[in-house]
Parts: structure tokens; sequence; C-alpha cells
């Protein structure tokens, strides 16, 4: 998505550690313009799909579903990160290893607003390693769900989640892929795509 | 706001403890286009103000701010919670208890996205005891901007969040106010608002 690269390109900082920071407009101060255009772009690539929910987890993925689910027409639901080891019954639950935060936290969403007859969309702002995607497949297919597909504004080209995922058959569009970053002098490498 | 109390009484689930469970629309799955009416009133309620930017708290206050945010045309910037005591200088901060929670965290906003030009609308979905909005005013007073005021989707006015902001004198519009609730009969008593 050209408009997007050019943002990144414009505003996004590379920082040591292979650490993309955008959060001028994406993750932090959240640009609306642009989350429509992501929204506009999502429905474009998914446009032959029956899709009749969002899923998310907090935080920083829920602006971009909210904006994305416009152009879909559907309600969103966001999974919520907890510490809590005692989980009622009435959720589904998956584990999530978070490398920036180094700890495993449980990922949750309540019975009430997953189920068999749902065709789900997973929307988030960053894919690298894929666990937090990965968590929330594993969720849908709790739910007897059926998974639509993933759609990530950036995902990090140089790390294993996308492709991780995409060899486990989903169908996943990234509006952006870096595919190399040089903190030095700031240069940004993204994959061609159609 | 009529719409939004027929909502409350109709999918809000009254629990022990004056817990009003509205998770079904409101802050675990999110009605998009109940957003949308949302976003409407408060700018009808706004009309006169000049906003060029919403803030708000992670994590429920998110999706409800991005919508919002349409029909003011400005962007959103949501405040982060974190146990991290060594906060750097780049950031504004304040605490806030959660009684929910039985705790206090911090609560940041980067510099960057807070200045002594920005006039500010506060974004929350649910007021009760107001820390969290005191919190976010704390964060508005730091980058010396302008609280030009909060917009409050649901307040329990049987706590003592709205009277000590209004005390204040913060322009607080509150959509729905619950002046009372049985757990028991499911009755549900709003404010009479104009």
């Amino acid at each position: 998505m050209q408009l997007l690269e050019d943002r990144i390109r414009k505003d996004g900082v590379i920082k040591e550690g292979n650490v993309l920071k955008v959060d001028s407009f994406l993750n932090h101060q959240m640009d609306i313009h642009l989350f429509e255009e992501i929204g506009r772009e999502f429905k474009r690539r998914f446009m032959n799909e029956e899709i009749n929910k969002i899923l998310t987890i907090e935080a920083s993925g829920i602006g971009i579903a909210c904006i994305v689910a416009q152009s879909f027409d559907v309600p969103v639901v966001f999974a919520k990160k907890t510490k809590t080891k005692n989980i009622a019954g009435d959720v589904y639950t998956s584990q999530v290893e978070s490398y920036t935060h180094g700890r495993v936290y449980d990922i949750i969403v309540s019975k009430e607003f997953l189920n068999e007859n749902d065709k789900v969309l997973l929307i988030d702002d960053f894919l690298a390693n894929g666990k937090a995607l990965e968590g929330l497949a594993d969720l849908v297919r709790e739910a007897g769900a059926t998974l639509v597909g993933a759609g990530i504004v950036i995902e990090k080209g140089f790390q294993v989640g996308g492709n991780i995922l995409r060899s486990k058959g989903i169908h996943l569009e990234s509006l952006a892929i870096v595919d190399s970053m040089d903190e030095k002098t700031g240069e940004i490498t993204f994959r061609k795509q159609d």
C-alpha cells in the first residue's frame, strides 16, 4: 500500500534492535484518515470473502480494527490480555509469549462473542514473530468459528511470523512488509506486492 | 441519549456490587454503528468548542475514541497504562487508582503528542469514581494544553466521579447517566438530560 509505505518512510523511526517506531500515526497517536484508507484497502484485499466479525487484541489493535470494521460493516471483538491464572469457564483462552515484554500472558474472549457461526477476520497493527496472531487464531479454533484471514498493517518480513502463518494456510494480508531496515541510514526496503 | 439508554436497558446486565455489564456492545464486543451515533451526539454537545485532539486511555476507550474522532476530524492519542516505575523523561505521567483492580498504575503519554497548542477532548467509556479521567486531565495540564471537556458514554451517577469533575469546572458530557440500578429487578433509572 503505497500511501502507508510513504508514511512509514516519512514518519517512522528506526531504533536499535530492529525496532520500527510508528507511534506518531499508528499505535500511540492515531491518524484516523489513514485508518480509513487502511480499512478500504483491507476491504479490497478480502473483497470476495464472507466476514461477519473482526477480532483483534488490546490495546493498539483496537482503534484500527474499529475503523476497518466500518468498511466491512461488522462488529469488533477484542481479546483481553490478562495475568489472572484462574480463568472462569465462560471464556476462550490462549497463551501469548511476548518478546518485547519478555513474558507470557493469557488472552481471553468471552464465549458469548465468538461461536461456530462466526466468519472471522483478524486485524492487528504489527506482525513480527506472529505469537499474538497465533493466539487469536487459537481462540477462533476453540470457538469452532471460521478463520477467514488476517489483516496486518505492518509486517516485519525479516522475522518469522509471516512465513509461519502463511505456511499454515492462513490468508494473510500485510499492507506494508518491511524486508529490511537500517538504523544508521534510515533506509527501509519494502517487499513488492501486487 | 435515548438510543443508548434503550440499548443499555435491552443488553446491559446488572451484577452484584453495582456492576453494569455492557460488554456485548461497548467494551468487549463493539457495535460500530452505535459508536458512530455516539460520535455524532458528542459532536452536537461540543458543537461550539474548538477541539484538535482526542485523548483517551487504553484499552476500552480506544475504539470509541477513534470513531468519535471522525465526527471531530481530529487525531486520537491514547494514554498507556504501565507498571514500570522508571519512566523516561520524554513522557507526561500521572497515577490512577483502580478500584476494580485494587491497584495503582501509571499512565503515560509521549511528550511528542501533547503540547501547549492542543485543545483536548477526553473520551472514555465509563465514569465511576473519576480517577482515570482525573489522570488524563493531569496529563493535559502537564503538557500545558487546553482541556476543552470530557465525553463519557456511561456515567454511574451514584458514584462520586461526575460531581468531583463538574465541581472542578470541567465541561463533562455523559450520554447516559445511571442514577440507580437494581440487580434483582433489572431496573435502571437514568438521569433526565436536555
